[in-house]
Parts: C-alpha cells; structure tokens; sequence
C-alpha cells in the first residue's frame, strides 16, 4: 500500500543573489527534464568572490522525485 | 565560578520565504516553553517542492540554554 | 602550464542580518590583509539568540586565495 | 501558512529480536510522553553478545513530533 | 583487461514491513530502467510513525550497475 | 525480557579545571530534573581564553537515562 | 577497581536472508578464535544484487572483548 | 547572467595500474554518454589483492557537468 | 629506506579517573601482546554515571605499532 | 552593530603531562604572535607511546581572534 | 549458500615514492602473516616533509581477508 | 622537554600530472613563506576535465610545521 521508490540526483544551482535564489534555480532547470520533483535537501554552499565581495552562489543540492 | 551548564535541544523550523525565517520562527516557538534560550546552530537544510519551485524551508537547528 | 597552488584561511562573519551578509562582511574583512580572494566555502552556521529572536548570525567559512 | 516547528528527541529502543521491533518499543514508549510522533531517523545501531549469539538489538534513533 | 566503469544512482524505497523489504522494492523498480544492477549499500534509514506504530519504512540506498 | 527504551539529551559542562570536572558538572546539574542518568557520551571539546592561557572548558555531551 | 580494556575487531558478516542473520553468522564466527565477546556496532549495510533482487546482504561490524 | 545549473554523477572506475589511470577511465567512459563534463572529485579509493598484490584500483568519484 | 608497515589496533581502556589514565591503561594492557606500540589516537570518551556522578571513563583509542 | 570577523588557526599542542596541558602550551605559544585569542575548540587528540606508556599528547585545535 | 564473514585489520603503509606503492608495501608485508587478503580501502593519505619536499607516504587503509 | 606547539596551514596544490605532483608543489611553495614544514595530510582530491579527460589534480591538504 504504502509502496513508492523515490530516485535522488545531485544539482548545482548558481545565483549572484542568494542562496534560496540558487536552490529555486536549480529545482526550476530540474524540472524541465524530470516530472514529479518532490523534496531537496543542502549539501554544500560556496562561492567565488570578486573584487572583496561573493559574486556567486554555488549550492550543491540534493533532488528527490517520485519512481511511477 | 565560572561553572554553568547548558542544555540542547533539537527543532526543526519550517517556512515558506527563507532559511532565516525558518530560524526565527523555530527560535520564538521554543521561546514559549523555554527560558533563556543563548544560542542556535544550523543543522540541516533542506525543503519541499512543488510546481518546479521550493515552496517551503524546513531548517533543523540544535537551540542551546542554560539550566538554572 | 597549469600548476598553482592556493591557500585557505578560516574565518567567521558575524552579521545581524543574514548569512549572505555575514559572508560579505568576512569576505571584505579579509581582502584587507590578504590579495586575490577567489572563493569561500560555507563550513557552519549559527547565531546568538535574544528576547526570542536570532539576533546575530555567525557564519564559518574557508576563504581560498593564489599564491603569488 | 505552512509555518511548522518541529521537535526532535532521542531515544535509544532495545528488543531481543530485531533492529524493526527495537524501533517499534522506542516510538510506544515515548508516545506514553509525546503526542503527536510523525517521523524517526536511525542513528546507530549496536548490540550486546552473549554465548556466541546477538541477544539484544539496541537502536538509537531520533523522534520528531510537532510543537502545538 | 580489469578496466570497468560502474555508475551509482541513489534511490530510496518505502516499505510498511521491514527495512530488507524496502531495499527489495527500491532495487525491483530500478531494475525496469537500468540493465546490471550489481551492488546496493544503504546509507539512511527512517520512517513515519502514525498511532504510536512505525508504519513506513523509508531506505535511502546507493545502488551500483556497470557501464557497457 | 531485555526490552527496554532510553532517552538521551545533550548538555554542555563549563568549567575552569578540566575536561573530567565539566562532565562531572554537567551530569550533577542533570540529575536535579532527571531519575536514573546511565551513561554519558563526549561529544565536543572547546573553551575561552583570556591572557593567552585557557580559561574555560566547554564540553557537549550526551546523558542517557531509561524511561521508566 | 572499575579498570578493564577491551579490544574491538571489524567483521563483515554475509548472510542470503537479513541483517541481523548476517550478524550473527559474523559474531558465531568470530567466537570461534576470541574468548569474551560482549558487544557488536553496526558500522555499515551493503549487499549484491542478482535478477533485479538482492540477493546477499554485507554487514560490516565492530566486535569488542574483554582483554583478560 | 551568472546563473548556471549544473548536475553531478556518481560513477567508479576501475584499473590495474594507479588511481590517476581509474579517474581518466571513469572519464572517458561516462563522456560517453553525458556531454559537457567540467570537474571530478574522488570519494573512495579501495581495490582487491590477489597473490599478495594489489591489483585493482576501484575509485569512486562524482563527475559534474552543465545543464543546457 | 623509509618502508615501513604498521599495523593499528582499536582498544577501549576504563578508568575510575581520569581519560588520561583510562589510556594509560590501554596502553599498558595492549603492551603485554603487542611489541613495539609507537603511538596513540583517542576516537570517542564515553563512561557510566551512578549517583549523579560520572564514575568510569571508557575511553576507545587505536593503537599503532610497526610490523618487523 | 554586531559586524565582527573572527579568524581561525589550526595549532597542535604538545605536552608530557595531560590534554589540558597540552592546551595550555597552544595558546600560549600562539598568544606571541596572535593579539586577542578569544577561543578553543580541540579537534584531534593523539601521542606517542614508549615503553608501554603514553608519554606525550598531542591535541590538535583551532584557535579564534578578533580580527580588528 | 552464501553465508561468509570477513575480518578487517587496518595497517599504514610508508613508502618514498607514492601511494601506490606504499599500498603495495602494506598488502604484502600483511600477506606474510594472514591468509587470503581480498580487498584494501583507503581510508587516510599523509605523510613527512624534508627539504621543501614530500620524502615519505603513510597510507593507513583497511584490508579484508575472508575467515575460514 | 617534549612540549612543542605546532601549526597547521591549509593549502590546494593543482599539477597536470598526479596527485604526488600536486602535493609536492604545494609543498615547496609553501616552504617559501615557511620555515619547517615537517607533515601533511591529504583532505580532498578533486580536479577538472577537458575533452573527456582529467587534465589538472586539485588536492586540498594541510601542511604542518613547527612554531619556534
């Protein structure tokens, strides 16, 4: 009854804002090749910097979605 | 003189703007039937999805406070 | 052709407002001393609490640098 | 409106028979305490040894139950 | 003659029996989309509870098939 | 016959001296609200410093006790 | 009075049916060659897969004795 | 303008002769398949013996690549 | 010239005192099978607690010793 | 306000006599070089063993300073 | 059918030239004392400095070998 | 007599060639700033990919050295 598979697959969604602008970025691209995203969990936050500031996001996330 | 001992407890926020949000909702629940709270520290993050976007923040945070 | 080596130091950001705030002041603070930042990599977060609200964000970060 | 806090506690179950039936005990018994248990984590699972045979399954989990 | 390139993909497979049950259903399902599966590891178990019972058992697992 | 369920909370010990003396603090201060402490687990060692010598001793640990 | 040490070793136990077949087979083994052992932890969970079943569960174990 | 998605693979690849040699077959193998791949990181390195001598190198590596 | 081989075992030294004795011990103990003992790494510090004191530290080490 | 940066040092300590006295000569040694030493936090403890006694450890530990 | 337990011990390979190498040094020097070594794991690389350069490589990794 | 105080650093060395190539040239640029380098200790190995190959060894290790 209570019977599902999920499958899990690991992103890395890049912003020059913040990070929830990274995790939305990711999970959006995402979505264009797999149906039924469901859950996604932070691995990883870094960056790259520039002239003394962060000028990126990197955030390495996990996908999770529904196995029909 | 010096000697205090602080409890930690486990709590998982959950919002639907941000990681921050989370926190600060997680922080004044437990304000309700804790004294004293002093400290957080981020545990996890992660967070659901629906119609290809992250529509809510579910941060688990370690609370620390101080026995009396 | 391709051989360099970097340098990572640990620093802490301590913002009132958010992560990526705490992240931009330490990025800042350290550009002072140091020359040619080119990443950070976020290692910890978490905060001190106050009247049942996250008053100061406190974020662990590696800064990666060239060495000349 | 999704905005949830949850709590975690843990707890350690000990069954003679399995690692499913030593989880089994720990949600009853903390259920007697906590309204509300809607997820558990394993976290470790041991045992002590007697006569050459595994004679008690003990497994540490933690238990997350909604704040009212 | 002993080259080989192996892929892993993570899936996670729900059960209301035990956790050898949901790595059997998490493996089934892979196998209608990918040839040669050949090894598993488990890498987190949790669930849900309802009525002071554990009734699903979720099973986050690393499943391994070979590259033709 | 062997079934049994304990609970585990985490505190931190300050003390001035040492490591044994802050984990004897802290198991003190717990068994004013809790029966029946068994065990303990170190789990972090830090502290303060002042005038270049160390001041403090902060240790996190885990207490168990059984539920009755 | 208290003062004991023990030594612990790490067995992989194999077994066609359960995790816990596959630990006891591991820690009746192991009796064999070492007087003593009192305790066993869980270190890891993997298995092989063979017609879309799994078909050997791996359980890799610390096993602790008594040193006389 | 720099927001950019980028999705990571787990493969292993297997040699006789060094770790440098398993990575450029789990390379060369998974581009294959996967256009665009921009970076590596190893995670395990292990293999099996025989007659006394190591005589595979199995490294177990993510390999990262750009959505279009 | 520098080809050496050691091997490390893992033991569990208790003592009534200290952590620094509870090694001591192990150490002594270990010395009585093993020659030739070059170094230790303390991995875990945990002990039992009987009248709101702590009265045994258990403390899990590996010990290192070079292969003739 | 609240805008600190602090940054961290990896330093071992090396002493005949016990783990907080190995701390002790960390800091202080560090405290030449270092203005405003504010914290500790001990990563790694380990030593060398001599005629079946433990006769150095070594801590390895993070140091934290205001940078100004 | 399938019921086997293997036994891990852990030993540290040095070796001038590279981890390869000391791997293989570790694997046959350990052949001289156990029967039947079928796999090794990495689990730590390090090694000495002298003169601006890497003049030793310690490789501490794990080797199975299968109980008769 | 045996106290000593040592200091970690951390560093990436990159190389075309391997992963002891990495580590030595990280090695002796950092002994031109240092004085007394005497370990390090691998941390991560990662890299970039060009034309389906690996074409640059990014190892991430702390280097250590003793403070006068």
């Amino acid at each position: 009854m209570s019977d599902k598979v999920y499958k899990k697959i690991e992103v890395v969604g890049c912003s020059d804002e913040s990070v929830e602008n990274a995790v939305a970025l990711a999970v959006a691209k995402a979505s264009q090749s797999v149906r039924g995203l469901s859950w996604f969990e932070v691995k990883e936050i870094r960056g790259s910097v520039r002239d003394a500031k962060p000028v990126e996001w990197q955030v390495t996330l996990d996908l999770g979605f529904k196995l029909d």
